[in-house]
This record gives structure tokens, C-alpha cells and sequence, in this order.
């Protein structure tokens, strides 16, 4: 396909990916695509990562439920980067049970935490 | 500062960087920072990346004008992406004149263009 072909993936053949909430706006989460990945995410409607520690394709929500349903997938100026606009199922995008990732916030010098846990990671992931 | 010490710069000392605007919530950009950027970011108030390119600080609007103001700073669950949520000056935040660098969006296969060029960019760079 080659909307594919116009993405100039990096040493690792990855592109890093901005994932934003449609309703409220809110950044979720920053992940990776390889280009297997984008095809995935393109052809299901629904975001397909690339892990960088488990090595392999994640269709994000396999596991915890929480899929995102893809509603517009957006490319930068040079290319390097993508912007997904996503319905989030459950509510809850990060591992930890947040609603996003980006909940601690730089405060006198201190990452501190500012979004509570939504649901506990141990009823989220049941392996 | 022990807030640095905290993200674990990959192997090129970098972080990833989403830039988001605080009045309208688009995601203006993806950037890069290495330790010192993200220093001297807290400590201007205004956003300096480390520009991959031109391998050295930048000073986001030196040349453009178009400084982003930080009203926010913000880390993901894992500490390898940065969120900032910025007042952009001018409301260009992308090199080609316009609103974002999230210009083009997918739709049927092809990247196409969605946003329009709100100033010249020969009229943004005069050197």
C-alpha cells in the first residue's frame, strides 16, 4: 500500500505514534508502529502497536479489553511521526490502570502523580 | 536536578516529546529532547528541543517567533515520553506555515493534506 511506502522508517523499521482521546482530547499514550503494524491498524479500525519489549505486534486491548477504535490516523510534516485519534474503550488506556499514561506532572521539580488508578491492574489483566 | 535523572535517555541521550496546545488541545508536534533541552525548558518556561538534524539545542521559535509558552509538563508511565501542553505564540507551531505539523490525514489509502498554510514560510525565515 503505499501510504506505507511514504512513512521513511527508522534504524529499528518503527515510527512512534501519539495516541489521543476524541472525546475529551487528552494524549493517551505514546507508542510504536513498524509498518505491519500500521497496516494492521488501518485495515481493523483499531490500534495495532509494536512492542519494543515483548518484540512483537500488539493489538492494544488483547489482553486488558481496552481497545482503541481508530477514528483518524494523521502523518507530520517530515514524516516521523503519527498522530492517531482514537475511541478508548473502558476509559482506560495505561497498563497501570490510568486513564493515560501521562499522569505524573512536573511540580517544583518532582514528577508527581495527579491521576488516580481507575481500575486495579490485577482485575485488568487476569494471565 | 533529580527530576532528570528519572528519564532514561535512550541510546542517543534522547526523549521523545509531544507537544499540545493548551487552548485548543491539538497536538501540535513530536520533537526530541536530550537532558539539557528539557533543563533548560523548565527552567525558560519555553520549549528548547534538541534538533536531530542540526545536532544542537533549539530554542523552538528563535528564528520563527513562534515560542511555545510551557504551561505544563508532563511523563508517561514507562519515563520515555514527554508531554508538553504549551501556549504556541503566533499559532504556527509547524515550519511549513501552518497550525500543526499533523497537516495530512489518512483517507482512502492516500495522505492528504487537511490544513491550511496560514503565513509563508518565506515569511517566517528571513535568513
Amino acid at each position: 500500500m503505499s501510504f506505507l511506502d511514504e512513512v521513511p522508517w527508522n534504524d529499528q523499521q518503527l515510527i512512534p505514534v501519539i495516541t489521543q482521546d476524541e472525546a475529551t482530547g487528552k494524549v493517551l499514550t505514546l507508542a510504536w508502529m513498524n509498518r505491519e503494524a500500521l497496516a494492521q491498524t488501518v485495515e481493523r479500525g483499531e490500534a495495532v502497536y509494536w512492542s519494543r519489549s515483548r518484540k512483537k505486534l500488539w493489538r492494544k486491548g488483547e489482553e486488558s479489553g481496552h481497545v482503541q477504535k481508530v477514528r483518524e490516523i494523521r502523518l507530520d510534516c517530515d514524516s516521523d511521526a503519527v498522530l492517531l485519534r482514537v475511541e478508548q474503550a473502558g476509559g482506560i488506556a495505561c497498563h497501570t490502570g490510568r486513564e493515560r499514561c501521562f499522569f505524573r506532572k512536573l511540580e517544583k521539580g518532582r514528577w508527581v502523580e495527579t491521576d488516580p488508578v481507575l481500575k486495579d491492574p490485577s482485575l485488568i489483566y487476569k494471565k
